[in-house]
């Protein structure tokens, strides 16, 4: 293995997702790859990138580069971090514990599920002193969401993600064609009173209501900044009113955030709104953005356009599969060595260096 | 089977197609899925919805949803019916019978064709007290439309569809490849006299003519409207002068429609020209929307635009081809349900609620 | 064989292009398809067309339809003709004069090539009274030309068509990977002085000349005019200006072609620069247009744009080879009744009725 | 073998690159083809000029054509030149020497890389008098720089291009799946002290830096301007402000370039950014292009938006990989019948009748 943590397993991030695609069984890989419906907010969020252009610099690729940044006050390595994702165990049988160990390592911040595989506890264990914060998914009772809250915080998870997108599960077509359930079958490790979200809808009377109470509200993200005091980031937000609003109720930071593409088919890609979300929200909050992010360009663009830090969440599972802890430390190590390339042909040295002037005009 | 319906025959949405596909043997299949000349109009349908996108709402997911409408002062369970489609019959043994009583269970209208395998009396037994208009093909002789439309009158349909854009039958190349002749070969439930519209045209010195006198005309909309009590709904209109004239005539409905794509290859897909007839008719009438729409997201877009309902074409006989009654059960009830987890995701407890801020900006 | 020429060669117009590509041999079917380099021009001949709407009129659709029009002062049965296309003889045995026998028994206008494989008077003979005209390539005598054009007047011919696009032939890349050459070993049937139009560039010191003087200019285009008294149409023009000009040097008409995409790759579609010649013209010559038409849409389009008639190629091609003449017998009947249902369908009831009013709103 | 150098190795462009395909083992088509991360510059450089269209010119193109322009004060006999590409020994053994004596005999001007397989001087002596470049990879030592200019210039090369764009080498994606490694394995025959740019960064503390002082700066241009009394072309600009500025610091020329999409992923196409460079230049020095420039009609396009001239890349290594000296050879006569065709087509008779209004409108 070479001395960055590479050893081969995927010579290139455009291999990386092919790798995986051969290692995991079909469910599995369903429930990784899948988004919801038709997929048509899955295919957007990358081809909003796609669509960006950067403009190099000539002549100003010398000199060191910093890709340090901080975020809700604690530095990290890089201006990208994981982003929550469940069921870690089930792509790789070092799951969550792997992934922390990998980010760990690097310094980059790794966000990890209410629906982890293993215990938070055992992932702070892993997780050593790297950066960590905790993704929430509302209980049907609010002790339980305290109570995981507070799990988290000893466990050295310095935020709380609270997502705010799922008050039914999408409609998840690859995943039931593959036959990968999110239900009871899957063991989670946070317990096994902790439920998912709803599974489509129950008829009462004439009407319908989601199977469980799990949907979050406004007054849920109340109740979950006064039971901590970790800063709150609310994670699936799409619109700007909605995201001034979260900021007014006490949120620290915004995730722009489709789910991945999993929750509403057709809604927008979430670099499209990003910009929106900067101008409402301002400097009251930081903005980070999730959905589509595969590449060290894409991360440019979002920073660009005013997110403080960037989410990448299929291609950690895919590192994941291919090489457990070592194939996520491989993919990172990739990633951050294509961020550096890309601010020395861009002539940035730090983060703070990354703002408009790095887009192009967008190809029509 | 469980408890709503759903027996695993297709396991989503995105499924039934295929499914549908190798049940059904060539002949039929294009008969089900082929539009006019190049189907340019046929795609178009399917892409006008896939150009919208729609804005989730956070933290506004919890609570009951009624997706109720009242259509033409009779309350529906949904706003989606079943459009009219012809010869049911030669897609499953149960024909229009199966899907009367899967959508009369469902609480959801249909509209049955002139042109229907059963007798509308049958399909009138079948439905029971479930909501069913009859569509009408205009007939040689006027004497015929009138008695179509009492015999519709005392099964139980409580309007009258009339199709204003099938002077001639497209031409429908998929059908004729595939062996399909819409003519008298082709069993009609409503009696042996009754005719389809006309195939091609026939020369007539140095001009030409159709075969028969079933082109529809303003005066065949003011005779249908002079014989019965009924209220009527024009089919098959797509520019706003003429939807308001249709409302001048009488009508109480108007559904924008391409006849799926069969009739003008080169006509604008129907979403495209909904917000014009809706400007032109205001409240002077409802209006309604088919061709294209295949999801609960397409449902909610048209909705937006200001369509009262939307009518469901090939994948009801996809269902029918695939499980009968039992089939188009399923798939009502799934595209309920996606609908009721839509309207969770964008905050709507009504149909009322969804208005035009539910539309996020079209991806260009 | 049914009443009106078909016989079931080929089920519908979208089944031709297929039927031919199994009948011709590799370099033949490289002849007819090929466009100049990467088919650019080609393939944006037929987007223009499939861009554009139309707009269907409900309730209009009764009453007899009249397709007949007048060019250069004669009634023709239809606005569309046969474009003038080489070499018929190398597409089957039948050749020009098989098309000329369908033209004619259908009361359709062709043109025919100078390098036709039949010589003209054999047309002639074929076409009886049918509606016929000449297409001049520049030869490199003026005389030559002189004495074609009094053949072809001689052979009941009643307007001389002038190509002014071919000062060399393209770069035609299917053509030559085909191993079809456009030289002295294909047997031109108006005599073995007959030449093409010169293949590539030929070295001069240090600059470069055709191999050959048959580039047109306008001294040619005056030359032809003096040497008859049948009008002239001048083939080739896709520019605003060159067309007035045309007009001022005694054009009857104006041809608007890109030579089916076989000269300049690149070059604009022949539809996309139909407007602004017509604009320039104004009612003082006739415009027609080739180039991509496929569907009775195309013609409605083109006619609604302002072109008095549209030529059809390569499906005449196709037709041909499937089953000479009597494959272009139903090639033409088809054609002819796909627009007869496409006027009923917009309510039009003859030609003259055909203005933009029946475009609807160009897809995006 | 034909009079022009032709001896049918590929027929046409459209089947060269196919024919290199076959010939060159899969690590060097990786390398010959490959573009930087996921190759959306590389296809965005092709894509640009397909957008284009050209206007022909109708009864204009006979005469002589000549397509002779001056470079930096020389004559060369066409406005296209081949590029600067490395180690081009491993394509075909003929290497650069027989790129080299190709151009020469066809009066093309070509442009050889400091990391050229042959040295400069055995280069120097294929080219005879043929016009020919130097393209400097800015190394280590200023000295080094110094010394390779000299060689270059006793070697008969009459400008130095310096290649601005390369601090690191691009993320190249193909090429490390192909196992093609720009690194030390690969022989230079400039000497076995050059050095390519540093590939990938090296960390230094809590920030990364190039592994090797490679990177080009604005004083780099200073110094080799000031080392020698050569023109000075600087390669790899795609901003205005940046192509004034080399002007200010003393070039004599700007090629515009992405690196044929090999260094950021993501950067706008050649083309797209061609005017506003040409705007910030004006008349201060040449402007040429590469990137994406295949065809005859490319060509055109670019010398119609302002370049001088243009290079040509990749198909010159297609040739080379195809028939060596002799491939070059027919590449460049078939390119330069092309467009001498597509000059007679647009009327043009030298490439200073070449101006904006050969441009057509953009498709959309």
């Amino acid at each position: 293995m070479g001395e960055d943590g590479r050893d081969g397993r995927f010579p290139t991030l455009s291999d990386l997702e092919a790798a995986a695609a051969q290692k995991l069984p079909p469910s599995a890989w369903a429930y990784v790859q899948g988004g919801a419906g038709e997929e048509r907010t899955l295919r957007a969020n990358r081809e909003a990138f796609q669509r960006m252009t950067l403009q190099p610099r000539a002549f100003e690729g010398r000199g060191e580069i910093d890709l340090r940044v901080r975020l809700l006050g604690r530095s990290v390595s890089a201006p990208f971090f994981i982003a929550p994702m469940a069921y870690q165990g089930t792509i790789h049988p070092e799951g969550e514990s792997g992934v922390a160990r990998a980010a760990a390592e690097a310094g980059i911040l790794a966000v990890f599920s209410t629906l982890s595989t293993d215990p938070i506890e055992t992932i702070g264990g892993a997780s050593g002193d790297g950066p960590r914060w905790f993704q929430l998914y509302h209980q049907p009772e609010d002790v339980m969401d305290r109570q995981l809250i507070q799990r988290a915080e000893r466990s050295g998870c310095t935020a709380v993600v609270l997502t705010a997108d799922t008050p039914m599960l999408g409609v998840r077509d690859r995943q039931a064609r593959g036959g990968f359930a999110i239900d009871a079958s899957v063991p989670v490790g946070n317990g096994p009173g902790i439920v998912p979200p709803a599974r489509g809808p129950v008829r009462v009377g004439e009407t319908y209501r989601p199977a469980a109470d799990t949907a979050p509200t406004w007054e849920t993200l109340d109740r979950v900044r006064e039971c901590t005091r970790l800063p709150i980031v609310v994670k699936g937000i799409l619109g700007a009113e909605e995201a001034r609003r979260c900021v007014d109720y006490g949120a620290s930071a915004i995730l722009v955030s489709n789910h991945g593409g999993r929750q509403l088919d057709g809604a927008p890609a979430s670099l499209e709104v990003l910009p929106s979300i900067i101008d409402a929200v301002g400097t009251r909050a930081e903005v980070y953005l999730d959905g589509g992010v595969r590449r060290a360009s894409d991360i440019l663009v979002a920073l660009a356009l005013g997110a403080k830090a960037v989410g990448v969440g299929r291609p950690v599972l895919w590192a994941l599969a291919v090489g457990g802890r070592a194939g996520v430390a491989e993919y990172l190590a990739l990633l951050r060595d294509e961020l550096i390339v890309a601010m020395a042909l861009t002539g940035r040295r730090s983060v703070a260096e990354v703002d408009r002037s790095i887009l192009a005009v967008p190809r029509s």
